[in-house]
């Protein structure tokens, strides 16, 4: 809902019977961590998610440090805007680099000195498995069995996994990935889009509708009940198509399509 | 190379001192299957594989009926190329469907129909996983160990794999998958081409040439030798920048590319 502002996507969503939103640092930072949490709070919604810290991949100290720093900063903020999830997509390969093993071990270091921070704030760093098509420049964990490997490393509580439709939909192996996720208490956040094609260049910005493409949502979702997830479902759509139009259209058509397609 | 006509490309390899070509259907069909590969034998060289069958995903009778029919003659044209290897792309999600599971079935279940038709004709097909990108529009088999196990249904020398390092590059698993079908016997072609970012629209045209990316070719190559494969080396680079280029200039870089970061 980039056409919104803050105020107007907390007013939007309660006026429309959604009960949380997830929300984004830029946003929050601009209008303020504790001013942004009272905002949704006094509207009656909770904060579901804060998105995204992560980009733990750099193999240089300074790289290396000045993402720990922002990532500490995110934990912070997401305590002071009211969720208890910090969503991580924990970046890609350096430039130049090839060493796929290496970049995922900086990420299991990276999160072995956030986690107690985010824990001591009460907040719960979330890995986020991102489709393979972006393992290069936006993250190196790619399934959902990989981020429950490495989160595996950590106590539940402290970290868990997103599970996405988006990223994880072609995986034939995610149906008993999913289970394992759920016995080990590991799903921390639920998002949903789905998958249409023609990708557009960059292919960031190519996610669907609801119902548009090819991903089966109700499979998912009667799966993530059935591993016992209880938290918010969140739908996460970035097409500039549906940016473009009236706010209120848009929400209303998502939560069409939510009853249609993944109710 | 695109940019060659068959009898260019025929020459160009052989003054190049490259031993074996890949050829696709279009080329070959035009130029006549027979007339192709005595081309191609008498300039002293051999092909490796005909690219491509497949498409197998169809859920209607008549669908699946030419399907199997385009197949069949895909078949007698390696045949008739003097190839015995078939790449098959084995197809995506047909418009409006969302079970992949059903739709890898009928893979499945078409390699059966085609499997005795290939090996009556000496020809061994070789079904390619694609990048799980790719999994809603070119083929629903989207790593190798869902490969291995969907050949794992026929005899090793009737259906075999592609390795194409840019499909599978990303997968964590993958050099525990290598070594399995190594062991199989299963490796029946591999294909070279580096990962590049950002990717075009469409995403089909964006791999990059050998040493411009991610993908770390030479640990590639050295886990398909220590599995036995030992047949040609196919470098496959779908990129309108190299097409755009003069022939013999691309060759030649390829070549070198490939000395540096593949031997």
């Amino acid at each position: 809902m980039r056409q919104w502002s803050l105020p107007e996507l907390v007013r939007g969503c309660a006026e429309a019977g959604v009960r949380h939103v997830g929300l984004w640092r830029g946003p929050v930072q601009e209008y303020g961590a504790e001013a942004a949490g009272r905002l949704v709070r006094e509207a009656g919604l909770g904060v579901s998610s804060l998105c995204r810290g992560g980009f733990l991949t750099a193999g240089d100290a300074a790289g290396r440090a000045a993402a720990l720093t922002d990532n500490r900063a995110a934990v912070e903020e997401a305590a002071a805007v009211g969720t208890d999830t910090l969503v991580l997509v924990c970046g890609g390969l350096p430039p130049g680099e090839r060493d796929l093993r290496g970049a995922r071990e900086r990420v299991a270091d990276a999160l072995a000195e956030l986690a107690p921070h985010a824990a001591a704030h009460g907040v719960r760093l979330a890995v986020e498995p991102l489709h393979p098509m972006f393992a290069a420049d936006r993250c190196v964990v790619s399934t959902l069995r990989q981020a429950l490997d490495l989160v595996a490393r950590f106590p539940a509580d402290r970290v868990g996994v997103v599970v996405d439709t988006y990223h994880l939909w072609w995986d034939d192996t995610v149906a008993g990935q999913l289970a394992r996720a759920g016995e080990g208490g590991r799903i921390a956040a639920f998002q949903l889009a789905d998958w249409v094609t023609p990708l557009p260049e960059g292919v960031l910005t190519g996610r669907g509708q609801l119902g548009d493409g090819s991903v089966d949502l109700r499979w998912f979702r009667e799966r993530v009940d059935a591993a016992g997830y209880a938290g918010a479902v969140e739908v996460e759509i970035f097409n500039p198509g549906l940016w473009a139009r009236e706010g209120a259209d848009v929400l209303a058509e998502v939560l069409h399509r939510y009853r249609t397609h993944v109710l």
